[in-house]
């Protein structure tokens, strides 16, 4: 075991890990030959596996493109062989065989990820769960759900939408993220503030560790406290201690009455005021409490195509929604906070949605952030937990700083935006610096700034993104020298070899 | 570590554990000797210190009963030493000290325990929570309260009460019941519907490690993916895996409309019925759904000197309680609920809470049945998860099995009543069968054949209440080989010397 720790620390990495850089290739792990694609060959059926002429296949890398990088192009391997199994003994019968042989394996979901986690980083061999999409069972009464883990979360909420029940989770890669991925991230996404986080709502899972054996625990029971609960180890463990390949998760009833409204908000102070009575108001029926500022609103109005529903522009805008049993108690619970917010002066204009369309425009001025800013330029993203209160510091603090170093004061500077949105809830920020490209005079302004700013405050570098290859190096803001040492010990303790998504993590 | 590992499974234990077996002591473990009660006195300060003779102190064996015997007088231990620190640090010491000369410890928190896991089974010293006992902050805008492990969760109730929030849990012990405890045994309780599990709510932990090493996991952060989510695997560890003596957790906004009514059920179907349209009429306000059938009200009637507010008996009753924020929307909702349930037939009598005494006074009916159990005989009590649907029927099954051995049919017969009740909701059955001793001749006649009969049903042996010592060697029931196999190498990872509240769990 502890071998396999000392290999890895043994890589050639600089301090700090800088854009593009990559750590060195492990040589402990095998190169594929003639006689591995061989043993593929024999598991799994022809059309599940790509391989390119290099390991003896017949398929275009530009086929293996979309497993290799990333959806925002920063992060990309080299992999030659993407499997694709259809079962979750198929899984084991490679994970066995890949072990046996030293040979490295990314597993990968939607590849919604944003932090390096779900591509390789050299030629790891690509084991996607798309082919495993099956819902297995549902639970009528109960609203428990059990399916594989390649299920896209939006078809899965689309199935128990159907029985009158809603997936605890939502996010804006909903259309292709897989709820595996989901799980072995620990998604958080807009209904976290209502429905939690998924240590609380996943109740069983199947694994297949890197040996090739099948833990099933894959329980639909709400209470079960026998023994230690092995499952939450591979939530958030992001695909490095085994591969998730069946999930039963809770879901609650589907809301039948849904209201949003957007309003412009003056300041920071006045959203945190405006959060504090929606708690009050709306209590149980807040499903979601998100903000952005006037940097975000710009972009996303213009690559979106969408009309503010606001006469003028604000500060900060903030995006309240409702869900619950009673359209009427709704409505005049989030009515009269409207009306105690606009009278306070917290709030200075706000629009309430009329209709279906008009909600879903208004989450598309939220959920459409992300994708415009990446149209803008080139995005350094940091998704970080911090007390509420200095929740939105940070983001005049880098503008400013990236102004003292003469990056982002004219048009002509590489800096175009600096910005920051996310889930005042959860005490979540998405910090974001747009550039006109990657580079690291610009990202050594920030970094390890920002990750030591969010230390002092005894904050997360990763709220929801996770660890992955971005932040490997920084762990130790976060998280005190000795839980570290019991996280290798773990890793070591499921994958001595450290073939399950090497470089990542820890 | 795999020393360990052997060393206990060579214990001479029969097959089944029965009734006041105990397993032999541990040769392995130190008795305790003068020198190592002179380093507990030089760590500790003496009143925090209760030794009897036997260990050279001067305490009256009397004043160490209440930490030796469970509250049901089931289980019961021989420790000589009980020490209380009052602050992390000792509690370090402590346990490297034990760590390095293999003396085994038992922590204790309120003793609420119903499995024998918080009381010493031979001479373990009892290391007792009791003095660590402060909140260390609280935040008035998330509602997140940190605090000592030792905070008995009645007066944390009180405490984020006077401040708009409640405790995310509440059970029938939480008059003496310990935070502490609470997570170290995963409590589930009677909010559980409605916060769901600890797993989702603790949100930081402090834990002292067998060898001295202090875990600072205590986060007070909604979010934080930043590696394995270590914590979880003290949320339910039952004291065996380390020392919890801090906690952080989120607590909801204090409802400011509570509505309570208790209903008359004609059949447990009409139970099943009620819980589906009650999840439906009033959704997000919804905080719990109890049944207990006949038996159990007789009892409680009896013992707690309460009258029943129907007219009359009835098989089954279901108490439906509502929190909300709008006391006008929650009435509303909960009379158009009981509107349509009596008009169904689903239920033919209902009484609803008119004050806060009626609140209480119906909730004591639910709350009182334990206590009024144990008052009537010897109580066997088994706390199993199964789906809903056939919940109930182990009741029935258990009577119809007693009866064919002659030990349930008239009022000379030892067995005097088997009874349920439970939180339908989270498919949690506790199942109680009251004799007028403790005997094996009763005994097994249902186990084994309680712990077969959940399995077959895929269900949990132990919903809420733990393993402890009383259902360790039946944990196979509900968790594969792999899984345990596992658990044991994580024992051995956190406590390689098998110091930590032994003979229990695994």
């Amino acid at each position: 075991m502890l071998g396999a720790i000392r290999a890895r620390s043994q890589f050639a990495r600089p301090l700090l890990l800088r854009l593009y850089h990559k750590p060195a290739r492990n040589a402990q792990f095998k190169k594929l030959t003639s006689s591995d694609m061989e043993f593929f060959k024999r598991v799994l059926p022809a059309e599940t596996i790509l391989a390119t002429p290099a390991v003896g296949g017949t398929s275009d890398p530009v086929e293996l493109e979309g497993f290799n990088a990333d959806w925002l192009n920063k992060y990309r391997g080299d992999s030659q062989v993407v499997l694709r199994p259809k079962t979750t003994a198929e899984v084991s019968q490679i994970l066995k065989y890949c072990n046996e042989n030293k040979i490295a394996v990314v597993p990968q979901g939607g590849n919604t990820g944003l932090v390096g986690g779900s591509v390789p980083v050299h030629d790891e061999v690509v084991l996607s769960l798309r082919n495993m999409n099956k819902v297995r069972s549902f639970d009528d009464i109960s609203g428990i759900v059990t399916c594989d883990a390649g299920c896209v979360l939006e078809e899965l909420d689309n199935y128990v939408g159907e029985r009158g029940y809603t997936m605890p989770l939502d996010l804006g890669a909903k259309g292709s993220c897989q709820i595996g991925g989901n799980v072995a991230t620990n998604a958080g996404g807009i209904r976290f503030l209502r429905y939690g986080t998924l240590h609380g709502s996943v109740l069983g899972l199947e694994v297949v560790l890197p040996d090739g054996t099948i833990l099933d625990n894959l329980s639909t029971l709400r209470k079960d406290n026998t023994g230690y609960d092995l499952k939450q180890l591979f939530i958030g463990s992001e695909g490095s201690l085994g591969v998730i390949t069946g999930v039963s998760i809770t879901t609650p009833q589907r809301p039948s009455a849904v209201n949003v409204a957007v309003l412009g908000v003056p300041s920071y102070a006045a959203v945190q005021d405006a959060f504090r009575l929606a708690r009050r108001r709306c209590g149980e029926v807040l499903s979601a409490f998100e903000f952005w500022d006037q940097s975000c609103m710009g972009a996303v109005l213009h690559h979106q195509q969408l009309k503010s529903p606001l006469a003028s522009e604000f500060p900060f805008y903030v995006l309240v929604e409702t869900s619950g049993s009673n359209k009427d108690h709704d409505d005049e619970k989030l009515g009269s906070l409207l009306e105690e917010l606009m009278e306070s002066g917290t709030v200075e204009d706000g629009a309430l949605a009329q209709d279906e369309q008009q909600i879903r425009r208004m989450w598309m001025m939220r959920e459409g952030i992300p994708e415009s800013l990446g149209k803008t330029g080139a995005t350094y993203k940091y998704d970080i937990s911090i007390p509420i209160p200095v929740l939105y510091d940070i983001v005049g603090d880098i503008a400013g700083k990236l102004k003292t170093a003469g990056l982002y004061q004219s048009s002509a500077d590489p800096v175009k935006i600096v910005c920051g949105y996310g889930h005042i809830g959860d005490g979540n920020l998405h910090l974001n610096v747009v550039a006109d490209k990657f580079q690291n005079r610009v990202t050594e302004v920030f970094e390890p700034y920002v990750y030591e700013w969010v230390a002092s405050h005894r904050g997360s570098i990763s709220a929801e993104h996770g660890v992955g290859l971005m932040k490997r190096d920084y762990l130790g803001y976060s998280k005190p020298k000795e839980m570290i040492d019991y996280m290798r010990r773990i890793k070591a303790m499921f994958d001595p070899n450290g073939i399950l998504n090497p470089y990542k993590v820890l």
